[in-house]
């Protein structure tokens, strides 16, 4: 078993599409990386990465940049209650619906330039190629900037693309805060992104997302483009470990209940389940840990973990999870500590649209781009759209795969293919 | 090999004391208890502990509660300029140095009612027990308030003692930082404790502290007082457990390098060295673990852990410590992370004043109680002291041993034996 789409392309759903005249016209690679590098200017950290939190100062600075340039190539800015940004360029049938293309500008903490930058900037560039080539498209062409993907500010990720669909509240998303207390309501205020603009699934036709591949496949492989035909499944949960209290010197070895190791015995216990699935992809991870009272002299009485599985298929993810949860009463025995998952999430494990996958085949065809099917492994606001819009995702290969890490890099040339491919794709389905 | 002293206690330097006319005199253990329930009444927790963190606001009514109870006794209250408080009652040769008696007011942030209070409330029963029966000593006796001795508001622990040894320089206590980034100095001043006046060992005699044993020794044995002759070797030390961030879903588990992965190993590794030296009392302990960037979706690629290690004797200790070390690079290639221990600090594995110790002994022997030797396993004020002055603690059975939690308790009849042998003994001392 191999981490491939679960169900083969099916060329008869697929828009035929050859290329037509605007065929020949190309991005202006370096216009799109002088962009990239404005944004990289933003928010830089002292490894030459970047950390701008979603909504925070420098994110205010980023999102001011990118409307000026929205507005500098003559599109219309939009702005929703929850700070996702709409830049409008217009199409010839009034009646058409707008096709999306676009990521997001927030970064995580440690993050790098490319993460989500490189899908806006590049709709931007979109944009700016077809003015330059004086195209016009039945379908107006919006290029989106989503509130708050990373989720490395305020939890969940991903949340301004699941207002836009509904599958979370404006309240909700709202009344997020950050670790100051601070409201995601509050910092779209502060930063004077709190938008009045109403713009939902319904005026839209598609969405289409050019992201870096973060993980490893394109890279070691020499391969041009991926082309995302779906995402993995994932599960998140919660682990609480609690043990007891009492003083670091007096207390035997045999009368602990030291919180820390139980989570150090469910932290490699989650360890070998990813290790177990390693040949079809799967992993594991512990991300998060929080101990308490984390003080000298002190035994742990209490830590809080937060944790991930990942698989391309459903089946095996949920296998994974028995598994571990099957081993609990083994590692409560060893630490005496009680051990309990909660507060399980679950996104992912959707195919996307055969029409715009096959927009995104069609033209990397066209191109004769070395290329792969993938799916993503990664969370994207493209996973929520795909629940209500026709959708595609591009990947471009990233050094080393690495991303969420201030040393992610992509070159010029490492791009090139997956924007033009983007071109061609939207060019398409907006025409 | 059991953990009892390493070396006999030797009759010889023992100090021969036969209880005096003053043997018959008895603290009034209901007076004493009032004090310990009007402390529990300061920084009361919902589960009846206590959370009253050094130099807090607590910490500040504790002190003038104790401070006014001082002086309705006639005391002279001095504090000095690290907050450490010193009640005294005058002595009937003015050239005869003062015998302490005490331990400290502060609590942990989760922590009972006893530990540390018991031993300054007790010394303040004694003096007014004296009083009651009008006895005066040749020696002055001070009752003393140790600042800062659990370290969980600033580290480290035992700050106000290590100050008047001159372990620490007045300084360096000063200048330590709790969590909000206030220091010990600007704490003293908030309320009201930096005192003006200089104490030192140099004007002592020697230390007694009456504790409550933080351990279950006493309790499953049904002892009623501990002779406490010396301290277990304690090394403290920062593991730094460092790998690389990454996005959680696309890497794939052979190109991680969770740091909370390695750090989980090092946890199991040194509970593992904990339980092959359990037979003869080892212990090992992570006390606080710290992650980052401790967020969803990122790989950890930094961990810090505060660990510990004791056994009764030195030898063991730094065998404890080269096992560890040893084990580190097999750690290091299982969970592809750097491990480095640093910041590594000892005390303890001093035997306490026989002279000290003997008037303990013949204490406990005159009143006939059940009893046995220990060694403190817990860090004491009088640990740093007994470098600079005889020393001799007292330990009392306490439920369960447990303690550093909020469910720590003691009865009176409990503590009884312990206070009416403190009493004997710093009269011996003092008379």
């Amino acid at each position: 078993m191999e981490c491939r789409p679960l169900a083969s392309p099916d060329p008869s759903r697929e828009k035929v599409s050859s290329m037509s005249a605007s065929s020949n016209i190309r991005p202006n690679m370096q216009r799109l990386w002088a962009t990239l590098m404005r944004s990289a200017e933003i928010g830089t950290t002292a490894k030459g990465g970047l950390r701008r939190l979603a909504l925070s100062e420098d994110d205010g600075i980023m999102r001011r940049q990118f409307r000026d340039w929205c507005e500098e190539t003559g599109l219309a800015v939009r702005v929703d209650a929850v700070g996702n940004m709409f830049a409008l360029r217009k199409g010839t049938d009034p009646a058409a619906k707008a096709v999306l293309v676009g990521s997001h500008l927030d970064t995580q903490i440690k993050g790098g330039r490319f993460d989500g930058i490189l899908g806006v900037l590049a709709g931007l560039e979109l944009v700016r190629t077809l003015d330059d080539h004086a195209i016009e498209t039945r379908h107006p062409i919006v290029v989106v900037n989503w509130t708050n993907e990373e989720g490395a500010r305020f939890e969940p990720p991903m949340i301004g693309s699941a207002v836009f669909t509904g599958d979370k509240s404006l309240d909700f998303a709202l009344s997020r805060t950050d670790k100051d207390g601070v409201t995601l309501g509050q910092a779209l205020e502060t930063i004077g992104f709190k938008g009045a603009d109403t713009v939902g699934p319904e005026s839209c036709d598609s969405l289409f997302e050019l992201h870096i591949e973060q993980g490893p496949q394109l890279d070691e492989q020499g391969l041009q483009v991926g082309i995302v035909t779906g995402a993995f499944a994932v599960r998140g949960f919660v682990v609480e470990v609690t043990g007891e209290t009492g003083h670091v010197g007096p207390t035997p070895m045999s009368k602990r209940r030291n919180a820390l190791v139980g989570a150090a015995q469910v932290i490699l216990a989650l360890d070998a389940i990813g290790w177990s699935e390693h040949a079809t992809g799967g992993k594991t991870t512990t991300m998060r840990l929080k101990a308490e009272p984390n003080l000298l002299g002190i035994l742990p009485d209490h830590v809080e973990m937060t944790c991930d599985m990942r698989h391309c298929e459903e089946a095996v993810v949920i296998r994974m999870m028995e598994t571990l949860k099957q081993q609990l009463p083994e590692l409560e025995e060893k630490s005496r500590c009680r051990i309990a998952i909660r507060e399980g999430w679950a996104y992912g494990g959707m195919r996307f649209d055969a029409g715009c996958v096959g927009l995104v085949r069609d033209a990397v065809q066209e191109f004769g781009y070395s290329h792969r099917d993938l799916l993503t492994e990664a969370g994207h606001d493209a996973m929520h759209i795909a629940n209500h819009l026709p959708t595609a995702m591009i990947f471009t290969p990233c050094e080393g795969g690495l991303s969420h890490n201030e040393a992610e890099n992509v070159t010029l040339a490492d791009i090139e293919p997956g924007v033009n491919v983007l071109l061609q794709a939207v060019l398409a389905r907006a025409l």
